[in-house]
């Protein structure tokens, strides 16, 4: 994995000169100075990513990357392996729920199948499957494998496959870059992969299962100590082997959350700004922030999820969530939802007048 | 002041028809039950409050309501009282924060001075001053008085000002239900008006002044020693005189605050959903619930602002604000954000796919 800590070094630091301009922008629009509270700071970040004096988040594009889980057969979820299949389908058809935000904020969609276990028709395979409303809907199959092992009893991957996961996702934001995406959003679909999310971030953190484990699709107290237990058995399994970042998604993660720390690598090397959906996202950022902290100025944080664990995350990663709706959904819900709010901040910096401008005093009295 | 209370008697109760059949719908699109979380309960009642099976908000209006208060004379806020009409001449040119949200979320923006120390052109009176981007925007000019009463020495308005406010909203909101509206935000504008708002909640709770009161647009730890100070010196002067919910609004009130709960109770009445801004809106609201309690039902709350006393009043209420992002502005910055999200919330009731429909199973194991 020794090229993956040399594309994690080479993230640039924020531009403290845009991020000072942006600052100074923001302050002279006719609003009490920091009014507008993290949202201001979100899109100060924006502008010190984007390096533009009328930044731009029209293009967007949500990643939803979708695979199974070994740890599944472990009866960790409430829903059939086959969920994953049929909800990717449903993305196809643009269904979801998911779908319907993604036309609200007017964001392309790209669903990949990076382990699913299951074939799609042909005529999914790597081009535009349709129109969705006005964006465009498409599908990439790049599948490793039809679902990670069990890991409670072996690694849930091979390093070879840990590194094709994360070329996966490094390659199709190296391609949005190319194609002009402005704003991306990562989602995911995957049965049994809050297990697997909460697994890599007790490995990444040596935090107990209890402290990282939730309700997923909507487990009963007895589910969840069962998961908390596939959990503890898994890290007792690999505890000795958890000395590095990536070692935590090789034997823990999911083909899906490793390809989305690839993602974050890259929308960092790339200066891209990417919205982090739920629990799931959150775990592959945590390895990509562990890879290289500097990537957390890329990052906004789309929501606290429901999910038991995310609050404790976040407040240790010291982001701030746009949203607090109590949701658990995944599929780049929550990342939609905020998307949306960054694109309105942006507005409000390219759009308000100043204080000269307008003829409002901002002299204190 | 009779009049009022038959009117606040009038709200319906929401059809538990509608919102049992809209949580039927919900359940069967291709999701976890319960994983949209808060916005799922939105969702529902928005279908409630509109009783169609295709609900919509498509039609969105934004009422910010300014005035002028008498206490501003106690050095309570960091900006010059000329700072209310400069930032109604920034909405009517379409240059302040909420400009730029409704362009984005395209609502329209009507404006309605209710008592601002100053004269605005003639040619902004009562039609519309021009097109906002795809949306009107107007102005309205409902002056009571310039400004209200010193509050730390006489009542903020008479009985019958009072009643002239509250029309104001009233016939506004009933004007916007002729029109078409299915999605109101309510917002304001007036410098000194955290302090009317925080002694109106602290009259209508009893809660202490130090609960309830907050740094407005940025005081420092003296300004807001200060600030204290003169809400407790009112809500002495006038605490024999505080029996029934108007009478916080007519003592300590302001002409924006009271025509906003003039307009919450219209919205009840005529079964149109509104979104509450910040603190100064939630006061204001405050009052229409102490009327009548149903009208909870009716408003949805856009963030929990940095005001202190706002958590604390939003948890009394059990209502559960959208947004958290320590916005502080006002003038319908927070509930124009949160209308983009209940607007994408309709749109997942509408667009998603239920399991049957998407071949996806709902059985668990």
């Amino acid at each position: 994995m020794q090229d993956w800590t040399v594309r994690s070094r080479l993230i640039p630091g924020l531009d403290s000169e845009w991020r000072k301009k942006a600052r100074r922008c923001l302050k002279e629009q006719t609003r009490p100075e920091g009014s507008l509270g993290f949202l201001e700071t979100a899109i100060e970040r924006f502008v010190a990513i984007q390096r533009k004096d009328r930044p731009s988040c029209r293009k967007k594009r949500i990643l939803i990357f979708a695979a199974d889980h070994g740890v599944a057969k472990e009866g960790v979820s409430l829903f059939p392996r086959e969920v994953t299949q049929a909800m990717v389908h449903n993305f196809l058809n643009g269904g979801a729920t998911v779908n319907a935000l993604a036309r609200e904020i007017q964001s392309e969609v790209v669903v990949v199948d990076v382990g699913v276990d299951g074939e799609f028709r042909s005529t999914h395979r790597n081009h535009v499957v349709g129109a969705d409303g006005h964006t465009s809907l498409r599908f990439f199959e790049k599948k490793i494998r039809r679902g990670t092992r069990n890991f409670t009893e072996e690694p849930a991957m091979t390093e070879k496959e840990l590194d094709q996961a994360l070329t996966v996702g490094w390659d199709l934001v190296h391609e949005a870059k190319r194609e002009g995406v402005e704003l991306l959003g990562l989602g995911e679909m995957g049965i049994g992969n809050t297990t697997a999310a909460s697994a890599v971030v007790a490995g990444l953190t040596g935090w107990p299962a209890e402290e990282v484990t939730g309700r997923g699709t909507g487990l009963d107290d007895l589910g969840l100590a069962h998961k908390i237990e596939v959990i503890k058995r898994a890290i007792k399994l690999h505890q000795d082997f958890l000395k590095k970042p990536f070692d935590a998604l090789q034997r823990l993660g999911g083909y899906e959350i490793a390809a989305m720390t690839g993602a974050i690598l890259a929308a960092g090397s790339l200066s891209l700004p990417l919205v982090v959906d739920g629990w799931i996202v959150s775990s592959s950022a945590l390895a990509a922030i562990q890879m290289n902290p500097r990537i957390l100025d890329y990052l906004f944080f789309a929501h606290q999820s429901e999910e038991y664990g995310h609050k404790k995350l976040l407040q240790s990663l010291e982001a701030q969530p746009f949203l607090n709706l109590s949701m658990r959904l995944g599929e780049a819900s929550g990342a939609a939802l905020a998307m949306g709010i960054l694109e309105a901040g942006v507005r409000i910096y390219n759009e308000v007048a100043t204080f000269s401008e307008a003829g409002v005093t901002n002299r204190k009295k």
